[in-house]
C-alpha cells in the first residue's frame, strides 16, 4: 500500500491564514492517513496535571495538506473514512476561565479526568463510554484572516462538530491555491455542546480522500458535512442565536435549489424535519448545525 | 374501557397560572385521553389563510387536568403512550416579526402551507415527512406568575421539544395543589429549532397516564424528560446560552446524585456523551435540553 502518511511530527499549525506552505501535496482524490497529537500535545497524561490556563497555542493541526488543482472557488470534499485511536488514554479538562459553567461555584478549575482507553470504549471512573471519535478541529487556509486553531468560522477551525467522524464527507470552500487541509484536537469521544470545554482529547490517525469539487452550483461559504444520515450547513458566531440565523439561511438556501421551490418554502420545510443541533458552545465563537435527513439533499453539492 | 376523555371543547386555557381550575380530576396513577385542537384553532384551514400577526391567545391547551394527590413539592409524571393525529390536514404558517429569519427580505411573511395527511406520512408539496407528533405546549399550574401558552419556563407550557412524544414520561414539578396539567399545540411533524414559527401544526388525542411522584429525592426545578433512550433536563431563558448553563447545570446535579460524584466530575461527564440540544428558537424564551443516554440516569427520580 502506497497510501501516504502525514503525522504531526512532519508539521502542524497553530492557526489558519491564507498564506500556508504544505507538507504534503496530494493529488486530486488520493487517499491518505493524517496522524495528530492531542490537543494540549501530551502536557496532561496524569490527573495531576493541572491547566492554569489554555495554552496560547493549542488544537495543533497536522499540515496543511496541499491539493493539487483546488483554486479559490472551488470545494474541497474530504471523505472521512476512519478515526482510530492512537493512545491508551484520554484526558478531560476544566480550565479557568474556560467552559460553559467556567463561573459556577461548585466546579473546580482547573481538573483534570484520565480516560483510560479499552475494547471500544473509554472509562471515565467506572463509567464505561462508547469509542465515538470526533476531529474537533479541520479546516483550510482563510480568506484573508489569521485565525488560531482554537477558533472555528467559515474555512471550518475548531468546529467541534460530533459528525466530524468516519462515515462523513466534509465540504469546504476553497479560499486559497491547494485548499491547504489541517486538522487535530481529536477526541475519544464528545458531547453535543462540549460543555466543560474538551471532550475526551486524543491523539488519532484518521483515513481519509481528498478531492475538488471544481463545478460546484453552489457558492459555498461555509463548511457543510454530508454524513449517512443527513446533511447539515454548519456556522459559527458570537452567539447561538446569530449562529443558528446563519445555518438556517444556508440550508434553506440548499433546499430551495434541489428542489426548486422559494426561500420561503425552503424556510419552512427546514422547519419540519431534522432541524438544529449544537456543536460547542465554549470556543472564542460557538457553533451549531442546520441539517435535514439526507433524502432531502441527495447531492447537495450539485444542482 | 372507561378510559375518561377529556377534550378541547370541555375546556381549555391560553395561561398557566397559580389558580386554575380544573375540567378532570384524574386519580393518581389514571390513564386518560386528551384531544387537543390545533394551536390556530381550525383559522387556516387553506393555503389563502395568512396568519397577518400571532393571535393574543394562541396554543389553547386542554386542560387543566387535576391529579389527586398532587401537592406542591411533589413531581408529576405524564407517561405519553400515544399520540394520534385528528385532522386530515396541518399548516406551516409564517407570520410578521415571528421566527429566526422573521427580517429575511426574502422570505414572505405571512405565507401558509397546508400539509395533507397520508398513511404515515405528511406531504410539503411533494415532499413525503413522517409523521412523528409532538406535544408542543405541556405543563402545570405556575408558582406565582401567570404565563401565556406562547411561553415556556420552569411550569412546562410551549416547550416545543421534539422529545414530548410517544414513549417519553415528563416530569414536572408541582407548584399547586393537582398540579392542573394542560395540554394543546401538538404537530404532525416539527424540526428541532421549529425555525419558521411552527412544525405542521395538527390537532391530536393523546393516551397519557399521570402519577404523583412524592418522595423525590431531586428538588426538580424545572421539566425533565424520560425518552426510551436517554434523560434531558429542558430550560428555557431569554437567550440560548443562558438556557443550555440552566440546563447543564440541571442534569451536572442529577449525574453527580446518581453516581455520588462531584459536580465537577459530572459535569466533566456531561462534557462526553449525549449533550445539549436545541427544543426551540422561537418563542419569547428559547428552549434547550441536555441529556444522556438512559444508561446513566436509570432511575432520575429515585436516590
Amino acid at each position: 500500500m502506497s497510501r501516504p502518511v502525514v503525522s504531526y511530527s512532519d508539521g502542524h499549525v497553530y492557526a489558519f491564514d491564507p498564506d500556508m506552505t504544505p507538507i504534503h501535496t496530494a493529488a486530486d482524490g488520493e487517499s491518505l492517513t493524517v496522524k495528530t497529537a492531542d490537543s494540549l500535545e501530551g502536557a496532561v497524561q496524569t490527573e495531576s496535571d493541572l491547566l492554569e490556563e489554555i495554552p496560547e497555542e493549542v488544537n495543533a493541526a497536522t499540515g496543511p495538506i496541499a491539493v493539487e488543482g483546488a483554486e479559490p472557488g472551488d470545494v474541497l470534499a474530504v471523505e472521512i473514512e476512519a478515526v482510530r485511536l492512537r493512545e491508551d488514554q484520554g484526558r478531560v479538562v476544566t480550565a479557568p476561565g474556560f467552559g460553559l459553567l467556567q463561573n459556577h461555584e461548585e466546579i473546580e478549575h482547573p481538573s483534570t479526568r484520565i480516560t483510560p482507553v479499552g475494547d471500544r470504549h473509554i472509562l471515565f471512573g467506572d463509567i464505561r463510554l462508547p469509542v465515538e471519535p470526533v476531529i474537533g478541529t479541520i479546516g483550510v487556509a482563510t480568506a484573508k484572516e489569521t485565525i488560531a486553531t482554537l477558533i472555528p468560522h467559515d474555512h471550518g477551525g475548531n468546529l467541534d462538530t460530533t459528525d466530524m467522524t468516519a462515515g462523513t464527507t466534509a465540504y469546504f470552500p476553497v479560499f486559497q491555491e491547494g485548499a491547504m487541509l489541517a486538522m487535530g484536537d481529536a477526541k475519544a469521544t464528545m458531547a453535543d455542546g462540549e460543555m466543560c470545554g474538551t471532550g475526551a482529547e486524543i491523539g488519532v490517525e484518521i483515513d481519509l480522500t481528498v478531492s475538488v469539487v471544481t463545478d460546484s452550483p453552489v457558492d459555498l461559504r461555509r463548511p457543510l458535512v454530508q454524513t449517512g444520515e443527513a446533511v447539515k450547513t454548519i456556522a459559527s458566531a458570537e452567539t447561538l442565536e446569530a449562529a443558528c440565523k446563519q445555518a438556517t439561511e444556508d440550508l434553506s438556501r440548499l433546499l430551495a435549489q434541489e428542489h426548486e421551490m422559494s426561500l420561503t418554502d425552503a424556510y419552512m420545510l427546514s422547519s419540519l424535519t431534522g432541524g438544529l443541533q449544537i456543536s460547542q458552545v465554549v470556543d472564542p465563537l460557538v457553533t451549531v448545525r442546520c441539517g435535514v435527513p439526507g433524502e432531502h439533499l441527495p447531492n447537495p453539492l450539485k444542482a
